[in-house]
């Protein structure tokens, strides 16, 4: 259901424009109460497999690439598996890297693919960030939009797929970005309070520890083919946040122009952002075959992840 | 810390020898409060680094194999990374197969590293089942040990590694074994119980639905090579339970003395179990270079997988 700032200053008694001023969106989606994550996931999938034409039986693989789960035990790829109808046996696990969840997965099913291991795999990312908000908190709760993204991968020609890719993790940034709760680290028996199941951040020192990291890191992801940001014909970001991404694009260097912005009309949607990005991209002709698309960002963690892929 | 069936007995009133009798285990391992999930998978990965005299900064990526998350944000991997002291940037990600992680993780990294993607990758499952225990449950909550190994991978020669592996996941099995809470599904603000939380298993069915599957799973997976269980060195399994194990070696056809039991003095350690089984056979003596060995299992899910790897 669509979640317009304005609904939200009414509904905390806040001055107009006081949401959109400070996050930056306009309007996201909740889910509504009695749609779980797997569903609004296979939801993306179903509509991947018809979009292309691909039937359940041809998938080898499905990988569930979430920022959060849906439950501590057992994987969410297997409820996606089951909402799908994929055919019994599709082998079905998750990856999780948080907000890169997607990236990494794509980087493993390239993989896969190119050893043949299997011929089709799924990517689903779905996150429901609605579920985790702490309304108290005055930035983290005004961001987040809930989304499900879905792709369908199989071997290319030689000039498509992944061109670079680059991963990096710094755990000092562990804690700015959290659900304390949840696994068993955390939990009733163990003196949970309610609020160590929701979303916490610290965004300054997220931004900070990320962009005093990234002019190395980029430059890492495109010197092996000695590739430069501007042979980049679109930039698919994660969609952090508006200052983030702003930020983000000055310090790698980038014209807003070829920037794939969703982020005023979807929110944060953690690691369904950057498939529901892509899949803009490609629905609105930005992005076509023979195109060279930069993917990155940052995830909780903190990660810094980039892939360029040609299309 | 090591916790005996005898105790347990005792702890609950229990007649002598009925938890030994009931679940198989005579002795099992629980962290202490104060130790994390992360720290005794750190602990396993330097143990693994310091036994092959490896340094953290040859390490090219970290991946978590776990069954259930330290935290539900970020990755139980970036907490591992920093109790290891792995360089600032190491990659570090989470799969989640649940019991089947640490096969699922050691396919990845074996196929990331056969394309030159990393050179050297350290896989380490730990899992904290003394956390989610559901005392009132009769079955479930006598098997559980905790647990953490770590495997380092490098390329072999072509003699070495993965020569099959096979992956099924049959959703319908999902609920027969699971903890419902600690992602979006099922938290506080959900109404969810404490005992949500705890580990909830329907041990018949499970057992009925695997070994159902198990003859067709193990024909597909020696098939490739024109394999069969005969020529199989050793045998590891996950050591899910007595019975399960006992049924899965007579199914599969394969005398128990070329099986790995560490059950016993182990219990089910959830994704640990597999690569703890595999510390103690090449411990042992029992695995050695040249020797090929049946790493096979079932996962909550439910999931059933195989490798067959020449060590």
């Amino acid at each position: 259901m669509e979640v317009t700032s304005d609904s939200l200053d009414e509904r905390f008694g806040r001055p107009r424009n006081h949401t959109f001023s400070r996050s930056g969106v306009r309007i996201r989606r909740f889910s509504v109460a009695g749609q779980s994550q797997s569903e609004l996931a296979a939801l993306a999938l179903i509509d991947a497999m018809k979009n292309a034409n691909i039937k359940g039986d041809s998938i080898d693989l499905l990988i569930s690439a979430c920022g959060v789960q849906e439950q501590a035990l057992p994987s969410t790829a297997c409820a996606i598996n089951a909402h799908a109808g994929l055919p019994k046996g599709t082998p079905s696990f998750d990856v999780n890297a948080s907000c890169l969840s997607f990236l990494m997965a794509v980087k493993l099913a390239a993989t896969l693919l190119s050893v043949g291991t299997y011929r089709r795999i799924a990517v689903v990312s779905a996150d429901q960030p609605s579920r985790g908000i702490d309304w108290s908190e005055p930035e983290a709760s005004l961001i987040f939009g809930d989304g499900a993204a879905a792709v369908i991968l199989e071997p290319g020609n030689s000039n498509q797929g992944v061109q670079s890719f680059l991963f990096k993790t710094y755990p000092e940034g562990r804690s700015l970005c959290e659900i304390r709760a949840g696994g068993t680290l955390c939990n009733p028996a163990r003196g949970a309070s309610d609020r160590d199941y929701l979303f916490r951040m610290n965004g300054k020192k997220v931004m900070k520890l990320a962009l005093q990291n990234m002019p190395a890191f980029m430059e890492e992801l495109l010197a092996s083919k000695g590739m430069s940001v501007e042979t980049m014909d679109l930039i698919i970001p994660h969609q952090a946040s508006h200052l983030g991404m702003a930020h983000m694009s000055k310090r790698i260097g980038v014209d807003p122009s070829r920037i794939v912005d969703i982020y005023s009309t979807h929110g944060n949607q953690v690691a369904a952002s950057i498939p529901t990005a892509l899949h803009e991209a490609l629905a609105s002709g930005r992005l076509q075959p023979g195109k060279r698309a930069l993917l990155i960002g940052t995830a909780a963690g903190l990660s810094i992840g980039g892939m360029v892929m040609d299309f």
